[in-house]
């Protein structure tokens, strides 16, 4: 058997190492930026690539990403089965039934908002190709149909983590929402299925176009109705027989990798396939939460990154970037998108400010449409400049979808405790043992933190401690007032081994002292803050670890880990 | 870029999928025989590879698993990874604390028990060459070493799931064999660096193996020492700042990556980093026990499978077994690390059976023993024959430690009482309304399941009841008696949406009844199954799932995927 040499081992497992690290870096980094994680992983790509580090040390960029031999392949050969498992993913998030619950309303949303992005794209790429950066080579017909789906298609995986992120994903809207965002991926991908097949047969694949689109056809409506039944079947006997969780696992993996392998026999993408997979095993009942989460995560946060920081190996995207053909395509592509969905959401019957949401909603092109570019570059569909413009427009759109939709529909995200803990608010070990002293300790500590007048503070709390005892049992007190001139709320967390009575109706010490000060004009922040906190110290694990915590980072770092957030 | 043609991404995925699949399936029938999950594994690969695949259809074997190419790279690359994933888990199992804790003992354990068959290896190999499978070629020093190394090593992953499996993990003998393996297995990865480093100076490493070892002792001791430190110290600002679970998981395998880079380029093999990469991870308390179940799980059914179906593809499994060969080496692997082993243990100051004890529980060579036969063979260090010879003594060891040590030590493992409902013994709705009723219901299904008399079986159950009733709380009844002549435990389980008063202690009606029917002789069978049931149905969500299960099928399902065992 033919295999790897010691030297392309070494740089295998060296650039698996470095693109993983820098794209895990720059994803938290855009992470703190409130941005979404893809972004950073596409940049650590960019930095690494061509664009930066090509430029600047092409000799460390040759050896670390070498573009011919053994070590290119192997690498080609692991970033494609990162896209296959992450497409697992996506389908699996998917909720069939929800897309039949919703309806009418969805399949005129997705309708409209394809085929007005796919007529305007079409119409540019047929009628002015030059404009929309058309290069003679690929036939008219494909790059014509590519460009109509490339600027059409949404991106279901980062639709789904904005609603969830914005705590809508099970409301009206969001169910309407990723319906109409799964049929409108499922139209894109049969219409890029045809293309890829038109491209493809000069590629080696000796089928027929008609053979790829019955075989596309047949393959998918199997996937969405006898499949889905016999894996809803199979799983309860899996589980039953099988080791768990490695049968469901193993079963899982295996189909998706055989259905990878046959569409991409048949002419069109791997991808294709387990996309497909997944939709018909997250359709049933009996995949256990935690089967879906060992997949999830494992893949997310280790195959997604890979593949995300492979695509900026690929170009050069400072050379190659074009702003008027970026411009005009953005235009197409957004304008296209979220007018087309807002009418469709209005033809359904919806009021103006949900079509508008709605619109807002399926505008998110990213992870789709940078999964598109790479492919129609690899079949020379598109050229660099193309693509470059592609994967700006999925950046671009990924990252406006979120706060339009946000402000549209007045939205706003419910505030985490944790989030307004401040370093210096942390007190590890309360010295007084009444109510009034510990809370003087904590309006102490926060004056530190923030230029406020620490008596004013403990009368406001204590007054408020007055009107109603502020221990919500299970060990927990929550003090707290609202303050004039306050920008932000500020939370401090005291820990009391002895233990401070509180007045609970348990009957029992507060052992951890949360002083929350919020802004006088806020209506929400105090309420949601109040409910974090009974919510995160409901879990009876946590309540056991936190008087272990031996600092604030170990303190921040529990109370993220424990709430899974 | 240099990249997969669809023809050999094709080949992948389909390889990738029928490897996966037919090791998980025979991985699962290996367990239903109750023998090691690997056992299947391997024979897996064997039947796909030249051994049987190849020689019976050799044309779907050659599309298949291509020997030469793209294809047998990326094959070659995945399978590498698999392995550096796999010793990462490895590495991550151990406990460092647990080795300098059981210090003396552990350590005579280690030395004796490494001492013995590698002296016996090293001599056999240095005086008897041919004996042991020496053909011309490679340095007859590094093979005496390294047939030293390979008669020496054990197996952690299988020592420690062995130990696991007999409930005596945590008890004395349980630390001391795994900390023995640590020190056994640490040891016998230096030797074995060395012996790469003299073989890898002909393929391609320049650096004098004076550094490798250099290297290898320093790099190895900062991950003993140094790194665990500071990773203890990184991980909660990790978990407090980085998004949860992505933050430890990208740091975790990054850091494995990194390190399997670290020791191929230095002259050893990648899966030495990865391990000692483990090793330091797994020492942070900070390392919550989902991220472990997490990489555990996604490795463990997904990886190693595939690594250990891709060793049956190398080699012809029927044209290279030498029986004298096999004999030969098996008799001294096994007596020379049982016999060492059993004798550090007296030394150390164990009683003999303790010590007999010690040295069955250290003779598995299982996955240690075939990763170095692979790797060895690359290196054209050892024959074909040799090889074959390395992965049966691993097979066989593997498979008689656990037997042995059950039965010098005299343990029984404890009964679960999924294993012992029969499909007839349950009645998804029960007719009867009181106590008698219900116990003669289940008695007579578990008539049909067995030759019984039900209405013995039923006055025998009631007999029991007068004496003390059966409702144990939580809506669950467990009445049951002993039976004459009875060969196996038996148990039926019914529901009742009504509930059936059992005169349980928090007075609330039985909704689940399950009847025990256990041999007269056998004294444990009917604690450990009502002390199984009772830790069973602890679990909240599962008692609100069982009434909503349809068939025993599912039922199953759910007890076994609910206790996560």
């Amino acid at each position: 058997m033919d295999s790897l040499t010691p030297q392309e081992i070494t740089t295998m497992f060296l650039a698996l190492g470095v693109l993983l690290l820098s794209a895990r870096l720059l994803g938290e980094l855009a992470r703190r930026f409130r941005q979404p994680t893809v972004l950073g992983e596409i940049l650590a790509g960019i930095l690494l690539g061509p664009t930066l580090l090509g430029t600047v040390a092409p000799g460390v960029s040759a050896v670390l990403f070498p573009a011919r031999g053994g070590g290119a392949l192997v690498l080609d050969g692991l970033t494609t089965l990162a896209i296959v498992l992450f497409l697992l993913v996506a389908g699996i998030e998917i909720d069939l039934a929800t897309v039949w619950r919703q309806g009418k309303v969805a399949v005129l949303v997705a309708l409209c908002g394809v085929l007005l992005p796919f007529s305007m794209g079409f119409a540019a790429a047929w009628w002015a190709p030059q404009l929309v950066g058309f290069q003679p080579g690929p036939p008219p017909l494909a790059f014509a149909l590519f460009m109509a789906t490339a600027l059409s298609i949404s991106a279901l995986p980062i639709i789904a983590k904005i609603l969830m992120d914005l705590n809508i994903y099970r409301s009206d809207l969001g169910v309407t929402v990723v319906a109409a965002a799964v049929f409108n991926d499922l139209l894109g991908w049969l219409v890029f299925a045809v293309v890829l097949g038109m491209v493809g047969g000069d590629h080696g694949h000796a089928m027929p176009i008609a053979h790829t689109v019955w075989l596309t056809i047949g393959f998918t409506l199997a996937m969405l109705t006898l499949v889905p039944w016999l894996i809803h079947r199979l799983l309860p006997w899996i589980q039953a027989y099988a080791s768990w969780p490695g049968g469901v696992l193993g079963f899982a993996l295996s189909l998706c990798l055989l259905s990878a392998a046959f569409t991409e026999w048949i002419g069109i993408h791997a991808i294709f396939g387990s996309f497909l997979a997944g939709v018909a095993i997250g359709h049933s009942s009996h995949l256990r939460e935690q089967t879906r989460t060992t997949i999830d995560q494992f893949v997310s946060f280790i195959f997604a990154p890979l593949f995300f920081a492979s695509i900026g190996l690929r170009v050069n995207f400072a050379t190659h970037f074009d702003l008027a053909l970026t411009a005009t395509l953005l235009v197409l592509a957004f304008s296209g998108k979220v007018i087309g969905s807002a009418l469709g959401g209005r033809l359904g019957g919806l009021a103006w400010r949900e079509a508008w949401g709605t619109g807002f909603g399926m505008s998110a092109q990213g992870t789709m449409g940078i999964i598109l570019g790479v492919l129609a570059l690899q079949f020379g569909l598109i050229t660099q400049q193309v693509f470059v413009a592609l994967v700006v427009i999925a950046l671009v759109t990924s990252l406006v979808s979120g706060p339009l939709l946000q402000k549209v529909l007045r939205l706003k995200k419910p505030r985490r405790f944790s989030d307004h803990v401040v370093s210096e608010g942390f007190v590890r070990q309360l010295k007084a043992v009444n109510r009034s002293g510990v809370i003087g300790e904590l309006a102490d500590a926060l004056t530190t933190a923030a230029s406020l007048d620490g008596e004013a503070v403990r009368q406001a709390v204590l007054a408020r401690e007055r009107v109603m005892a502020t221990g919500i049992g299970m060990g927990v007190a929550v003090p707290h007032a609202r303050l004039e001139g306050l920008k932000a709320p500020l939370v401090a967390v005291g820990l009391s081994p002895l233990g401070v009575d509180f007045d609970a109706p348990d009957g029992l010490p507060a052992h951890v002292v949360c002083l929350i000060l919020t802004p006088q004009q806020d209506d929400g922040a105090q309420l949601e803050i109040l409910a974090d906190i009974a919510a995160t110290f409901r879990n009876e694990s946590l309540r056991d670890k936190i008087l272990q915590v031996s600092g604030y980072t170990q303190l921040l770092a529990l109370l993220r880990s424990e709430k899974g957030g």
